[in-house]
């Protein structure tokens, strides 16, 4: 379900999947749908349902348009198949939640697209948390900016910076945190350079402080523009060191010259460079969960309470105050 | 003014400098002040009246405990003497408002002791935000994290982990900020594994956003153990690129294993070492001031500043809400 | 030609490339043929005839045996087709002269696998040089060790450390030379730790200086074993600059313990993980050779030069002496 | 003795040393001479034998031009006053074995000027060959570059460059090989860039092998100018791992643009700053020896091996050969 950038990134991910074929591909623009069957050698489904309800399709990939999420959840839970969902769920936590009910029962297995779990550095960093290499956890410190900023048109649909962007992080916090949740949170978010982002009264700079139950505390910091590409850092401190897992640049070369040293590239650009692996990873384990019946890792659960966390963000912000959170 | 830890660090600075002679030495605690005496050849005073009224002395370093720093300096600037203050003025805001009135009128320089201003690295990225290098300042990240918890006495006596730690990062993030002020502040504290602190009701665990006039969003992290030595970044974000002042090892060696590579030695292990320099230039541009008679680089109000934001991070910390701050 | 280790590694390069397909596998030993056709879906030819004359086949991509190298890139180019060629062309200078001579007239693009010039790292260093960036280039150092030395059986095969091994830094500093060329070598070979180079009269660690016609002076080391893992270093040094290509690790994780900060991963362990990537553009290139009918990057003078360097080096280990080269 | 660049900063340190006084300076250039006197408040001795047959002095510190090295520490050595002599002792091996032998018998200490081996990250390295953390050595790999060449004046007097810069490596890899002998060297040279060099048959850019006794591989490679700064590193390599003792830059400042990340500062431009600390700690050894009456830990037969080199060096660089070493 849907063809345009990140559908088209994932209809390559699935066909060329040694275990997937890509079968249907549905979008409301026939050209994105077209362009898609003609890369891949799939059909173009008439309807939603065409896809959904076809006895040759076992799994559906939503990356459609957000307001279509729930909707194409529902219609694929009830009728049996599996879900990838691009994240967010929705923007308004009542549809998630509605959804939630409708699909109740169902046993399917939904996965959520947080695709930063399957970066290989973060989820090694994740790991040594886990593993208590570095004690126990005491600090998180994500910085998470993007290039450059989007279009006005993207904006509109994104439903503001934290619930669009800061939602990847947030997940990362409770991913890294695992069983201990978070509780606050204090919320900043300023425009600084961007026409559109002002237009819209929506943010292109951000800072925000949780804290987790057990007292962690985890600083974010999120940019629509970093000119130096997509700085991707995850730090986390403990009673017995700190992991960090750092940005990648394309190459290892070093410059030296009358003036610089240890000159690198440029980081890689944005998210399709720098978590192109992780995409397929996170594919790859959602095919894993089909094959060998397992819960996906990361859960429409996950989904909803990322939302939630955006939500109580935007509540400390407007209030000034900092916001208590509940699942 | 004091012969304590800092006081001896002082007192050998001032004897090793080309242009100074250390006079006297006053401490309440005889044995301190003979050990200064004797390893600097300078006598010790029977009274601070002694030090500071002596025709021979141009200047008084103020290293004694916090409580006396605002009776001293008072004394110096009325018999006309130029005064260097250890951070903080005071613990107690009233004091520090009443110390100014005291010496108002008064031309004496009065600088305060906050050395990481005089860092080569803090400075270097300081002096890329002025020189516009980066662009538009539009975030700062400080990292600053101790490498182990002082003991209980230190504890009773330091007047709370903000305003006895983060005080130099709120001070290191006024002097990156420069003419744009601090406006907001929300605070977090915690205590997670120093039993003193608990005792104290203090923190060992702090994260703190600030903001600006301009908007500019500034957080700060400290912890009072970061096992692998005394942790000091400073990152400044703007819309032309970034710069980062790192941590810094004693030697340039890296060693390559079967299990690690790229391994390096612990960075410096407290402010005593990775300062070292820091201080003396501090001292330095001190002596400068006296000699072009010009104005110290980190004044008075400064210090009365940093203390301001530190009563305000206690107050966001105490009713969970954004602060509003003003000088 | 060829299913073992590298074969089966190209076998799947070229069954995945979007524009070719392999039609048939050889190999004397029929089980490991056997396995490449049932991986990749193509035939097992009976005779190295079968594939080579076959109407279906446009090119042959040899990765046999050494001393087989030579017959098949013979008979390949007599039937008119392209040719890949594993490195060494062969271990004796007499036989690739022959060869030479019996394909002289025929037309058909012979790339050898000098893999490391498709390595994005150190091409990228070899385009600064190329472009210079670093100014007049004066010297280039190359650290290329492996991880862990082959067993015997290998070494039997294999013709020496200098032909087998540093044949691949001897092609590189061609590469990075472009048209000055190399016109003196001194070698060292010792046999430090392996039992196996011992009794083949082998080495396992090894040094070199060559020198090129305008007096640039290149470094090589070599050795059997770094426990670290495959060190892979380019170091290119010119009257403006340096540029170094780097070792690479599997994710940009850093750790910080109390006894050692900066931690890395082990580099990549051996040259499938390091070039992988290179690999696949190697081949690629060769396809667009085919396509586009330009002429290959790496040519069979190239790799008969590199051999000539590999019999020069040899010479000038047994004399003790300087030796001069011509090709 | 010699005020010059070299004997200016010694004696800075002599007079700042908290254990020694600066009592005589003496240099044919009187002009010189006063200079120091007047910096460091010592007397300008009206010739040698003033200075060195002194009741009050106790030991004498040789920084004159290089042909008087040899008659001063003669005459020094037979007053009974410990000597610390610059490299190299002599251009001239014979003049360096008649020293020996007209020195015999006379007990002084006699430290030559091998600053580089009291630099705190290359003793590190070879300290840690020393405990074997990296297993047995294998190779090492020095690279040495200056940043600028000298004037012809310099050159004239110097001896040539494998005498003048590259006796720094060959005394580095003795330190670092221990009770190893080096046993062969093969030399390049070459004249790339510097006229003054082409003017004098000297060289400005050199690269070398040495061979050890027990088979350890080292390589040195030296420039006269590398834009970037004083160029010092050191790599260890051995069967249990690898030790590099990396350049320095005066701050940790790194840079990240549109166009570069990681951008560091220049290293430090040369000798004087890079080694500023490893000058200090060499005079104090020096001043421990004395006091402690222990051996220098670079001797007077570590100036004459490393010379002995040298003058192989240039043998080997002039038949094309390797050359066999023996002291």
């Amino acid at each position: 379900m849907g063809a345009g950038r990140i559908g088209k990134m994932h209809a390559k991910i699935i066909s060329s999947h040694p275990n997937t074929n890509l079968k249907y591909v549905f979008d409301v623009n026939s050209k994105f749908a077209n362009e898609v069957a003609t890369s891949t050698s799939c059909s173009v489904a008439n309807s939603p349902e065409e896809a959904i309800n076809s006895k040759n399709v076992d799994a559906i990939l939503i990356a459609s348009a957000t307001p279509t999420h729930t909707k194409f959840i529902t219609m694929s839970a009830n009728a049996g198949k599996a879900v990838f969902c691009e994240k967010p769920i929705d923007l308004d936590i009542n549809k998630v939640n509605e959804c939630m009910k409708n699909i109740k029962g169902t046993k399917v297995p939904i996965q959520i697209g947080f695709n930063r779990r399957f970066d290989a550095s973060h989820a090694k960093a994740q790991q040594a948390r886990v593993n208590k290499e570095i004690g126990e956890l005491e600090m998180v410190v994500i910085t998470s900016r993007d290039p450059e900023a989007p279009g006005i048109d993207y904006l509109k649909a994104a439903g503001g910076f934290f619930r669009d962007t800061t939602i990847h992080d947030f997940d990362l916090t409770r991913f890294i945190l695992g069983n201990d949740p978070i509780v606050q949170i204090s919320a900043f978010g300023e425009v600084l350079f961007d026409k559109n982002a002002q237009k819209e009264n929506d943010h292109d700079t951000a800072m925000f402080i949780l804290k987790s139950k057990k007292g962690v505390l985890i600083h974010i910091n999120n940019s629509r523009r970093a000119v130096y590409g997509y700085d991707q850092r995850v730090e986390i401190f403990g009673s017995k060191g700190m992991i960090i897992s750092n940005n990648q640049t394309p190459t290892s070369v070093e410059k030296f010259t009358n003036s610089s040293t240890n000159i690198k590239d440029p980081i890689h650009f944005f998210f399709i460079e720098r978590y192109e692996q992780a995409y397929k990873d996170q594919f790859n384990e959602f095919v894993k969960c089909l094959v060998n019946k397992t819960k996906p890792k990361v859960t429409f659960e996950d989904g909803r309470n990322a939302l939630i966390i955006a939500n109580a963000a935007y509540e400390s912000y407007k209030k000034g105050k900092v916001v208590n959170i509940s699942f």
